[in-house]
Protein backbone atom coordinates (compact mmCIF):
# COMPACT_ATOMS: atom_id res chain seq x y z
CA UNK A 1 0.00 0.00 0.00
CA UNK A 2 1.97 3.17 -1.31
CA UNK A 3 0.28 6.33 0.39
CA UNK A 4 1.48 9.95 -0.82
CA UNK A 5 2.39 13.13 1.77
CA UNK A 6 4.39 16.02 2.08
CA UNK A 7 8.57 15.42 2.89
CA UNK A 8 9.45 15.90 6.24
CA UNK A 9 13.20 16.59 7.19
CA UNK A 10 13.72 13.39 8.24
CA UNK A 11 13.22 11.77 4.80
CA UNK A 12 15.79 13.95 3.88
CA UNK A 13 18.53 11.09 3.54
CA UNK A 14 16.42 8.93 2.02
CA UNK A 15 15.36 11.80 -0.92
CA UNK A 16 19.15 12.92 -1.80
CA UNK A 17 20.21 9.14 -2.25
CA UNK A 18 17.27 8.60 -4.77
CA UNK A 19 18.48 11.70 -6.48
CA UNK A 20 21.69 10.53 -6.43
CA UNK A 21 21.12 7.23 -8.13
CA UNK A 22 20.35 7.72 -11.28
CA UNK A 23 23.24 8.09 -13.99
CA UNK A 24 22.78 12.23 -13.99
CA UNK A 25 22.43 12.57 -10.62
CA UNK A 26 25.05 10.19 -10.11
CA UNK A 27 27.78 13.69 -10.92
CA UNK A 28 25.53 15.89 -9.16
CA UNK A 29 24.86 14.94 -5.79
CA UNK A 30 26.31 14.14 -2.53
CA UNK A 31 24.46 11.27 -0.75
CA UNK A 32 26.86 10.81 2.32
CA UNK A 33 26.09 11.04 5.27
CA UNK A 34 25.41 13.81 7.65
CA UNK A 35 24.19 15.51 4.45
CA UNK A 36 25.61 18.70 3.23
CA UNK A 37 24.28 21.58 4.82
CA UNK A 38 23.26 23.06 1.57
CA UNK A 39 20.38 20.07 1.36
CA UNK A 40 19.30 21.23 4.67
CA UNK A 41 18.51 24.69 3.94
CA UNK A 42 17.03 23.60 0.75
CA UNK A 43 14.67 21.70 2.32
CA UNK A 44 13.84 24.65 4.79
CA UNK A 45 13.24 27.00 2.03
CA UNK A 46 11.53 24.52 -0.30
CA UNK A 47 9.06 24.23 3.50
CA UNK A 48 8.67 27.03 4.12
CA UNK A 49 7.03 28.50 0.76
CA UNK A 50 3.43 28.20 0.37
CA UNK A 51 3.90 27.49 -3.41
CA UNK A 52 6.08 24.40 -2.97
CA UNK A 53 5.18 20.76 -2.02
CA UNK A 54 7.89 18.40 -2.07
CA UNK A 55 6.23 14.97 -1.62
CA UNK A 56 7.18 11.81 -0.90
CA UNK A 57 5.86 8.09 -2.01
CA UNK A 58 6.10 5.90 1.10
CA UNK A 59 5.14 1.99 1.47
CA UNK A 60 5.09 1.02 5.23
CA UNK A 61 8.17 3.05 6.66
CA UNK A 62 10.11 3.36 3.91
CA UNK A 63 10.59 6.06 1.17
CA UNK A 64 10.17 4.90 -1.99
CA UNK A 65 9.51 7.28 -4.65
CA UNK A 66 9.70 11.69 -4.69
CA UNK A 67 8.91 14.60 -6.60
CA UNK A 68 8.43 18.71 -6.37
CA UNK A 69 5.26 20.40 -7.23
CA UNK A 70 5.77 24.33 -7.41
CA UNK A 71 2.80 26.32 -8.00
CA UNK A 72 3.39 28.77 -10.32
CA UNK A 73 1.40 32.07 -10.29
CA UNK A 74 1.61 34.01 -13.75
CA UNK A 75 -0.36 36.60 -16.05
CA UNK A 76 -0.33 34.24 -19.42
CA UNK A 77 -3.70 31.83 -19.71
CA UNK A 78 -5.62 34.61 -18.26
CA UNK A 79 -3.74 34.17 -15.25
CA UNK A 80 -3.24 30.88 -14.87
CA UNK A 81 -1.52 28.77 -11.86
CA UNK A 82 0.75 25.96 -13.14
CA UNK A 83 1.71 22.92 -11.70
CA UNK A 84 5.47 22.18 -12.40
CA UNK A 85 6.82 19.50 -11.71
CA UNK A 86 10.29 18.45 -10.69
CA UNK A 87 13.08 16.06 -9.59
CA UNK A 88 11.14 12.89 -10.11
CA UNK A 89 12.44 9.74 -8.49
CA UNK A 90 11.40 6.25 -7.80
CA UNK A 91 13.65 3.96 -5.38
CA UNK A 92 16.07 1.78 -7.07
CA UNK A 93 14.80 -1.70 -6.97
CA UNK A 94 10.89 -0.86 -6.73
CA UNK A 95 11.09 1.17 -10.53
CA UNK A 96 8.93 -1.61 -12.11
CA UNK A 97 6.15 -1.34 -9.51
CA UNK A 98 4.04 1.45 -10.83
CA UNK A 99 4.78 3.47 -7.83
CA UNK A 100 5.92 6.25 -10.37
CA UNK A 101 2.20 6.29 -12.22
CA UNK A 102 0.61 6.40 -9.12
CA UNK A 103 2.98 9.23 -7.71
CA UNK A 104 2.32 11.17 -10.62
CA UNK A 105 -1.66 10.46 -10.29
CA UNK A 106 -1.55 11.75 -7.06
CA UNK A 107 0.18 14.63 -8.12
CA UNK A 108 -1.59 16.19 -10.79
CA UNK A 109 -4.79 16.07 -8.82
CA UNK A 110 -2.99 18.30 -6.24
CA UNK A 111 -2.10 20.35 -9.11
CA UNK A 112 -6.15 20.32 -9.75
CA UNK A 113 -6.82 20.50 -6.26
CA UNK A 114 -4.42 23.78 -6.03
CA UNK A 115 -6.83 25.49 -9.51
CA UNK A 116 -3.88 24.26 -11.76
CA UNK A 117 -4.70 24.60 -15.66
CA UNK A 118 -1.91 22.95 -17.06
CA UNK A 119 0.97 20.61 -15.37
CA UNK A 120 4.42 21.24 -16.45
CA UNK A 121 7.60 19.61 -16.67
CA UNK A 122 10.92 19.08 -18.68
CA UNK A 123 13.18 16.00 -19.16
CA UNK A 124 16.98 15.47 -20.01
CA UNK A 125 16.29 14.80 -23.41
CA UNK A 126 18.79 11.34 -23.47
CA UNK A 127 15.62 9.99 -20.59
CA UNK A 128 13.82 7.85 -23.04
CA UNK A 129 12.37 5.82 -20.31
CA UNK A 130 10.92 8.75 -18.83
CA UNK A 131 10.07 9.92 -22.10
CA UNK A 132 7.57 7.18 -23.05
CA UNK A 133 6.42 7.18 -19.17
CA UNK A 134 5.28 10.80 -19.82
CA UNK A 135 3.85 10.18 -23.02
CA UNK A 136 1.70 7.37 -21.64
CA UNK A 137 0.37 10.33 -18.59
CA UNK A 138 -1.23 12.17 -21.59
CA UNK A 139 1.38 14.51 -21.60
CA UNK A 140 2.73 16.25 -24.55
CA UNK A 141 5.83 16.78 -25.87
CA UNK A 142 5.60 20.57 -27.22
CA UNK A 143 8.40 22.24 -25.41
CA UNK A 144 12.07 22.52 -25.91
CA UNK A 145 13.83 23.09 -22.46
CA UNK A 146 16.41 25.25 -22.21
CA UNK A 147 19.21 25.57 -19.83
CA UNK A 148 22.40 28.05 -18.85
CA UNK A 149 24.71 27.24 -15.68
CA UNK A 150 25.92 30.28 -14.31
CA UNK B 1 17.64 54.34 -22.97
CA UNK B 2 16.22 51.00 -21.82
CA UNK B 3 15.81 50.25 -18.41
CA UNK B 4 14.39 47.21 -16.25
CA UNK B 5 12.24 47.46 -13.31
CA UNK B 6 10.14 45.01 -11.24
CA UNK B 7 6.63 45.36 -13.02
CA UNK B 8 3.94 47.47 -10.90
CA UNK B 9 -0.07 47.47 -11.56
CA UNK B 10 -0.23 50.27 -13.89
CA UNK B 11 2.09 48.41 -15.92
CA UNK B 12 -0.46 45.60 -16.43
CA UNK B 13 -2.24 46.61 -19.36
CA UNK B 14 0.90 46.88 -21.55
CA UNK B 15 1.61 43.42 -20.37
CA UNK B 16 -1.33 41.74 -21.19
CA UNK B 17 -1.14 43.36 -24.57
CA UNK B 18 2.30 42.04 -24.97
CA UNK B 19 0.82 38.92 -23.85
CA UNK B 20 -1.81 38.76 -26.50
CA UNK B 21 -0.24 40.11 -29.46
CA UNK B 22 1.88 36.89 -30.48
CA UNK B 23 0.43 33.66 -32.50
CA UNK B 24 -0.04 31.65 -29.40
CA UNK B 25 -0.95 34.51 -27.57
CA UNK B 26 -3.99 35.37 -29.24
CA UNK B 27 -5.54 32.69 -29.10
CA UNK B 28 -5.42 32.80 -25.14
CA UNK B 29 -5.71 35.77 -23.78
CA UNK B 30 -8.17 38.68 -23.50
CA UNK B 31 -6.27 42.19 -23.72
CA UNK B 32 -9.74 44.19 -23.40
CA UNK B 33 -10.45 46.85 -20.62
CA UNK B 34 -10.81 47.02 -18.16
CA UNK B 35 -8.54 43.40 -17.67
CA UNK B 36 -10.06 40.54 -16.34
CA UNK B 37 -9.75 40.22 -12.55
CA UNK B 38 -8.19 37.35 -12.88
CA UNK B 39 -5.53 38.86 -14.86
CA UNK B 40 -5.55 41.45 -11.07
CA UNK B 41 -5.66 38.42 -9.51
CA UNK B 42 -2.77 37.05 -10.93
CA UNK B 43 -0.90 39.87 -10.60
CA UNK B 44 -1.22 40.32 -6.76
CA UNK B 45 -0.14 36.58 -6.24
CA UNK B 46 3.14 37.46 -8.34
CA UNK B 47 3.88 41.27 -6.36
CA UNK B 48 3.10 39.11 -3.15
CA UNK B 49 5.84 36.58 -3.35
CA UNK B 50 9.39 36.70 -2.44
CA UNK B 51 10.49 34.03 -5.20
CA UNK B 52 8.22 35.74 -8.42
CA UNK B 53 9.67 38.64 -10.27
CA UNK B 54 7.53 39.85 -13.00
CA UNK B 55 9.69 42.34 -14.87
CA UNK B 56 9.27 45.23 -17.10
CA UNK B 57 11.24 46.94 -20.25
CA UNK B 58 10.66 50.16 -20.27
CA UNK B 59 11.69 53.03 -22.74
CA UNK B 60 10.64 56.30 -20.84
CA UNK B 61 7.34 55.87 -19.86
CA UNK B 62 6.64 53.48 -22.15
CA UNK B 63 6.74 49.45 -21.09
CA UNK B 64 8.48 47.52 -24.60
CA UNK B 65 9.29 44.07 -23.03
CA UNK B 66 8.52 41.96 -20.58
CA UNK B 67 8.98 39.05 -18.83
CA UNK B 68 8.66 36.55 -15.92
CA UNK B 69 11.31 35.01 -13.27
CA UNK B 70 10.66 32.31 -10.68
CA UNK B 71 13.59 31.44 -8.35
CA UNK B 72 13.16 27.80 -7.39
CA UNK B 73 14.36 26.26 -4.09
CA UNK B 74 14.73 22.67 -5.22
CA UNK B 75 17.50 19.59 -3.59
CA UNK B 76 18.36 18.75 -6.91
CA UNK B 77 22.10 19.85 -7.51
CA UNK B 78 23.10 19.80 -3.89
CA UNK B 79 20.14 22.13 -3.38
CA UNK B 80 20.64 24.89 -6.25
CA UNK B 81 18.60 27.40 -6.53
CA UNK B 82 17.17 27.98 -10.11
CA UNK B 83 15.88 30.85 -12.08
CA UNK B 84 13.31 30.04 -14.23
CA UNK B 85 11.93 32.36 -16.90
CA UNK B 86 9.21 32.64 -18.38
CA UNK B 87 6.53 34.81 -20.50
CA UNK B 88 9.26 36.68 -22.69
CA UNK B 89 7.52 38.79 -25.05
CA UNK B 90 8.59 42.67 -26.49
CA UNK B 91 6.04 44.87 -27.70
CA UNK B 92 5.32 44.85 -31.80
CA UNK B 93 7.47 47.20 -33.73
CA UNK B 94 10.12 47.02 -31.01
CA UNK B 95 11.50 44.08 -32.00
CA UNK B 96 14.47 44.21 -33.97
CA UNK B 97 16.36 46.69 -31.61
CA UNK B 98 18.16 44.78 -29.19
CA UNK B 99 15.45 44.82 -26.38
CA UNK B 100 15.12 41.27 -25.84
CA UNK B 101 19.20 40.41 -25.53
CA UNK B 102 18.83 43.62 -23.32
CA UNK B 103 16.41 42.14 -20.99
CA UNK B 104 17.78 38.75 -20.57
CA UNK B 105 20.76 39.89 -19.59
CA UNK B 106 19.75 41.81 -17.44
CA UNK B 107 17.65 38.66 -16.19
CA UNK B 108 20.51 36.72 -15.77
CA UNK B 109 22.34 39.10 -13.69
CA UNK B 110 19.35 38.88 -11.43
CA UNK B 111 19.46 35.17 -11.19
CA UNK B 112 22.98 35.67 -10.27
CA UNK B 113 22.57 38.02 -8.03
CA UNK B 114 19.96 35.87 -6.37
CA UNK B 115 22.62 32.91 -5.85
CA UNK B 116 20.79 30.82 -9.10
CA UNK B 117 23.55 27.95 -10.58
CA UNK B 118 21.10 27.26 -13.05
CA UNK B 119 18.63 29.97 -15.45
CA UNK B 120 15.78 27.39 -17.45
CA UNK B 121 12.93 27.92 -19.65
CA UNK B 122 10.76 26.26 -22.30
CA UNK B 123 10.06 27.57 -25.20
CA UNK B 124 7.24 26.25 -27.82
CA UNK B 125 8.79 24.01 -30.29
CA UNK B 126 6.98 25.83 -33.75
CA UNK B 127 8.96 29.39 -32.41
CA UNK B 128 11.92 29.45 -34.45
CA UNK B 129 13.33 32.71 -33.91
CA UNK B 130 13.07 32.24 -30.01
CA UNK B 131 15.18 28.67 -30.56
CA UNK B 132 17.99 30.78 -32.35
CA UNK B 133 17.56 33.81 -29.67
CA UNK B 134 18.08 31.46 -26.87
CA UNK B 135 20.74 29.50 -29.25
CA UNK B 136 22.71 32.51 -29.09
CA UNK B 137 22.42 33.68 -25.14
CA UNK B 138 24.29 30.35 -24.97
CA UNK B 139 21.40 28.06 -23.25
CA UNK B 140 21.65 24.47 -24.24
CA UNK B 141 18.63 23.23 -25.66
CA UNK B 142 19.03 19.72 -23.35
CA UNK B 143 15.55 19.06 -22.01
CA UNK B 144 12.14 18.13 -23.46
CA UNK B 145 9.50 20.55 -22.25
CA UNK B 146 6.11 18.41 -21.64
CA UNK B 147 2.72 20.12 -20.97
CA UNK B 148 -1.04 18.40 -19.84
CA UNK B 149 -3.95 20.66 -19.84
CA UNK B 150 -5.77 19.51 -16.77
Amino acid sequence: MITFRKAVAADLPAIVAMLADDPLGATREDASLPLAQAYLDAFAAIDADPNQLLAVAVDGAEVVGTLQITFLAGLSRKGAVRGQIEAVRVAGGRRSDGIGRKMFEWAIEECRARGCVLVQLTTDKGRADAHRFYDGLGFTASHIGYKKTL
